[in-house]
């Protein structure tokens, strides 16, 4: 194929830039699971840890054969109905890199799910929600926001109520879908054993290790920046394009506003908690943080970053109220990430109608054309099409995962193949499921070793 | 110098994008220390990091000394004979990101060995043998097959066979060379106190910390995103060409092949094993997938996504049947590197003669041109050439290995500073060699602190 | 606005190179983070991670609302006055990218500290030095050294003695600066209790798990790839500039220079502590190689390969030394920050006053021009005026950050808010401050169990 030096340089570029993007979000999937082993206790480490193995590779092989095609297919406006198993790319509009960068946020899905209903689920329960999760209700709702087609979509021809939803990197489509997913798994299978006691008050169940936690969510935001500025897709404009700059100043702004946002959740659910339960909580911090980071995602290429800081802001006490309201209800998700990844994600949706700037919204979604009018943040002027769009996108996606997801963890519990018996879940998952504890100590090492030098004396026999 | 700006820009994202993924290659050092100390016993931990650390520092040096320039220096089809310590780099050919992408690798070489010999090697051997492995073994190996005038080179002027071997990124030269060299290690130190009882019956020896080894997965996992994807070297042509597109698609291309290699192997290995011993175990998964991974490096960038598939599904087989028969002859191999790496190594670089894509194969070693003729895939009907010459990689790496590296062992061995008494063993490395354990618990601390108080208490004496 | 597509993609190659780097220095926070949590008691683990999460979510703010402003606001010679809260970013000279690039160095710096007064410190005294530290005391010294209106810049319009001071990537504007201040907080709030007997002899204070120590020395390797090769700011020339061929290959150079330096001190530590204390110690090779880069920071952009390791091989020397003086001068720092950050920090200044190179100086700091004279390294032949300079660096980052952060831990700790009581001290931050142990473990699950166990036995009561 005969191409210019010019054309091979503008889809190097875009290629470097979203290749090491989905390689960044793929770091995510290693926060996960750090964070999901040191936030269960030590029995049931292995098991955190295989299912977030698990996640990754059954969502790796159902995301290839059928989730990208329901996802970016083409035909019609609910649902792919090609690409199957990658046939026909790489075509003009998808790449295979386009591909892995699809593949490593379909893959986040299900972690955020397995968090919810941790340290009390049978092993076969999370192969068959995770492979129905990432290969179908999520790319479904992938079809609707992020392609071209979807009827929700911010850049389609036919823009629902003039604007379309605007959830740049997935405050919605990813965090709120994960979420939703693992509210139902979490109360159909109940509390774990021990969590409340008979009169409903909580009783701690700490997790293992508190490193591990600190080590996940580190890791998370730095997979971050391959999530949010990474959506771009492309940073440089086909040649010769001469009408605008292209978004390499939008894909360092996105990463800014991503700090901000973070980075004030984090402040102020320290000192929010301070004030609340007395002492200054590592763990907290690290929740907030994500929490700020969950709610930026939506909106992180259309605000500045002064409504970066009010979003994490705002974002940090709803994850403190839905944790107070999580306890009152005796609800419970060992990871949080119902109240996290649900509760942020839907204030990110509203955060975006609220404060999305006109010129970026333009720039994002228009390739900053000129003569361009469309709604954008409601407290700047911008009408009410934008957050109708986004309440739109709030309440559907909640019924359409709720319809799936529901139905399937209830059929798993009808079976009597999604929650372990109860005996098994108070001995460990590790024990009882996976051949053995996470973790041998020094002293089971010396134990081990003074039979083998009794041995050694001894002499073979 | 002058230079024009279209030459800039190609050097700079040909520099971009082999940097970056050479930074990759190197977190598969950190995933190697985290794999390693997770599989070893407590009292090993801080010995089996020490090595790792020490993999990297001495092979540094190594390297950039002789290394290179055994690898890619000029002048005959066997070793390289100039460039030593970096003199005339850069030229024409290399510049000195083309020597950090090759020096990530043979660190990692050493690695692989590292954990064949786990647990009861001397310190000092450790020094002698990643010294002259990767500054001479394995830097012999990259002239063949991966030097534009090596012998066994797919792109030198002379093809083996009318071909060349494909081993695109090292599941010969890498991983093979590092497996066939802990093979021999680990034969000639015999297996660990306590691993086979009198009569040969296997006892488990388990790792004291899954967690890590999970962790050291995934970070492998995202290094190899540099290591495969990254074997390009280049990705855009140089200007003014116009023949040909560039790498850019075939970089993504191979970024997926790889990941559902290692996704299908991982699946496979799951349900393998749990067929076989009960239960669902995540070091498995672990071991699978990057036998998956370790397969589709030869061939990654010259098949089909549905070929690595098929690549996944077989090396899980491999690897399980490789570590039956390594139980039955009591060989011992701590991290089952020899088996990972050199059986799935081995079936990669045969899957590769039997899948590559003629369109490919031209693609990735002719720059695409539309006139060439060469071998490739066999059961594509591409003829003996190819698996011909990767039959021949695979004898002459076991061959030039076992003939250098065996003879380095067995005098280290006859010198009485290849393995540690056993007494040692037993009490176990750290302790006797590295000054205390790699922990200290909150029992340690609160038992040291109950002292400190009392010493308070009494005030200074 | 009319772009040209040249334009667009000269921007986007920069804003990659720079993004992603910025991304990688970056990770040098989970990296302190993890050798931090490491190198302490287990009964402070909580309280370190806790002290390091939020050195960058509050260093995040404060870099935002005035840091940056001061570093590279405009006007004087001596402190920005604009640009705050990033008002009038873009613009042509500063854009986002370089915001967040410049931010991910400010957090670097209050880590450093933060080691240097671990396990002893209040929390309350963190949040106000790591908010001063990074938002006023650091960025005044980036202003006088990197930006373009410093009085010590080696790129302003008046070079002082004809030269500037050449730090490239900050072994004194970061290591240096956070080491002077961690100094002073150490020496304010004395040695950790039961850290020297009554007669002043050293009692060791083990860290509670070194595989963590060497999981954050690699990840911090993995960041200094950020931090030195990314410091160029710029990859590519300006279009249609073709009088140089821009930084691609110096910032190949910087990384392997970075390495070698990097490598060999972590060997020379090795063998050099082998003799000295008897047993190879895996956590003074990890300090090591730290040394080596620390040192090398400096001078990456400006030396020869050959000169790094002589960089290595005596900042080897220079940790060894400082940590005997260290311990005959009953000074405790947990992390030996002030010796590893601030001694080869110096030395680092020093060695490219030294051994700086001509042609590269001119590269880095003229753009490469030809006609350019200016002072080099002193052993090369470059005259007094860089050594000059560096010595003054040296000199008046002491004396600042002396005068600014002395006082303010001084003022701490006359308002008894600097140090924990004694009491507290011994039973652990994480017991008193931080409402919990970082770790639970498999028996303390088995006893939680039992009486849930029990519990269900009985029903409800």
């Amino acid at each position: 194929m005969e191409v210019s030096w010019e054309q091979s340089v503008t889809d190097s570029i875009n290629t470097i830039y979203l290749l090491f993007s989905a390689y960044l979000v793929f770091v995510m999937q290693i926060g996960f699971a750090m964070i999901c082993a040191g936030s269960v206790r030590a029995k049931n480490a292995m098991n955190m840890m295989l299912t977030n193995v698990v996640d990754a590779v059954v969502g790796s092989i159902s995301f290839y054969l059928f989730g990208f095609a329901f996802a970016y297919g083409n035909s019609n406006p609910f649902i792919g109905t090609d690409l199957f198993a990658l046939t026909n790319i790489p075509n003009g509009t998808y790449d295979y890199t386009f591909f892995l960068y699809q593949w490593a946020f379909a893959i986040a899905v299900t972690g955020i799910t397995s968090g919810s209903i941790a340290e009390r689920t049978q092993f076969s329960a999370y192969l068959v929600f995770s492979f129905f999760l990432s290969g179908f209700v999520y790319p479904v709702v992938v079809h609707w926001v992020w392609s071209s087609s979807g009827w929700l979509s911010p850049s389609s021809s036919h823009l629902l109520l003039g604007s379309g939803a605007i959830d740049f990197a997935g405050s919605g489509v990813v965090h709120l879908v994960g979420a939703v997913a693992g509210f139902w798994g979490s109360i159909i299978e109940g509390p774990r054993v021990g969590r409340f006691d008979s009169f409903g008050k909580p009783i701690p169940l700490r997790g293992h290790n508190a490193t591990l936690v600190v080590l996940g969510t580190f890791l998370l935001w730095f997979g971050w920046f391959g999530f949010n500025p990474g959506s771009f897709d492309k940073i440089v404009v086909p040649y010769p394009n001469t009408t605008n700059e292209g978004n390499w100043s939008s894909v360092g702004r996105t990463a800014v506003v991503t700090t901000l946002a973070g980075s004030t959740a984090g402040i102020v659910t320290l000192f929010g908690r301070r004030l609340l339960i007395g002492h200054w909580d590592a763990m907290d911090v690290c929740n907030g943080l994500l929490g700020g980071f969950v709610a930026i995602t939506s909106g992180c290429s259309v605000v500045e970053p002064w409504a970066a800081i009010l979003c994490g802001f705002v974002s940090a006490w709803v994850l403190i109220g839905l944790n107070i309201v999580a306890l009152k209800m005796n609800y419970d998700d060992p990871l949080e990430a119902a109240q996290l990844h649900g509760g942020c994600g839907t204030w990110g949706l509203l955060f975006t109608g609220l404060f999305a700037k006109e010129e970026f919204v333009i720039q994002a979604y228009n390739s900053g054309e000129t003569e361009v009018v469309r709604p954008y943040g409601l407290l700047l002027g911008g009408g009410w099409g934008l957050i109708g769009a986004q309440v739109i996108e709030i309440l559907v996606i909640f019924g359409w995962v709720s319809v799936t997801m529901g139905p399937i963890f209830y059929a798993l519990h009808h079976l009597e193949i999604l929650r372990i018996p109860v005996d098994e879940e108070v001995a460990g998952l590790d024990i009882s499921s996976h051949g053995g504890n996470a973790y041998a100590s020094q002293e089971d090492n010396y134990r081990q070793s003074y039979v083998q030098y009794m041995h050694i004396q001894d002499g073979p026999s």
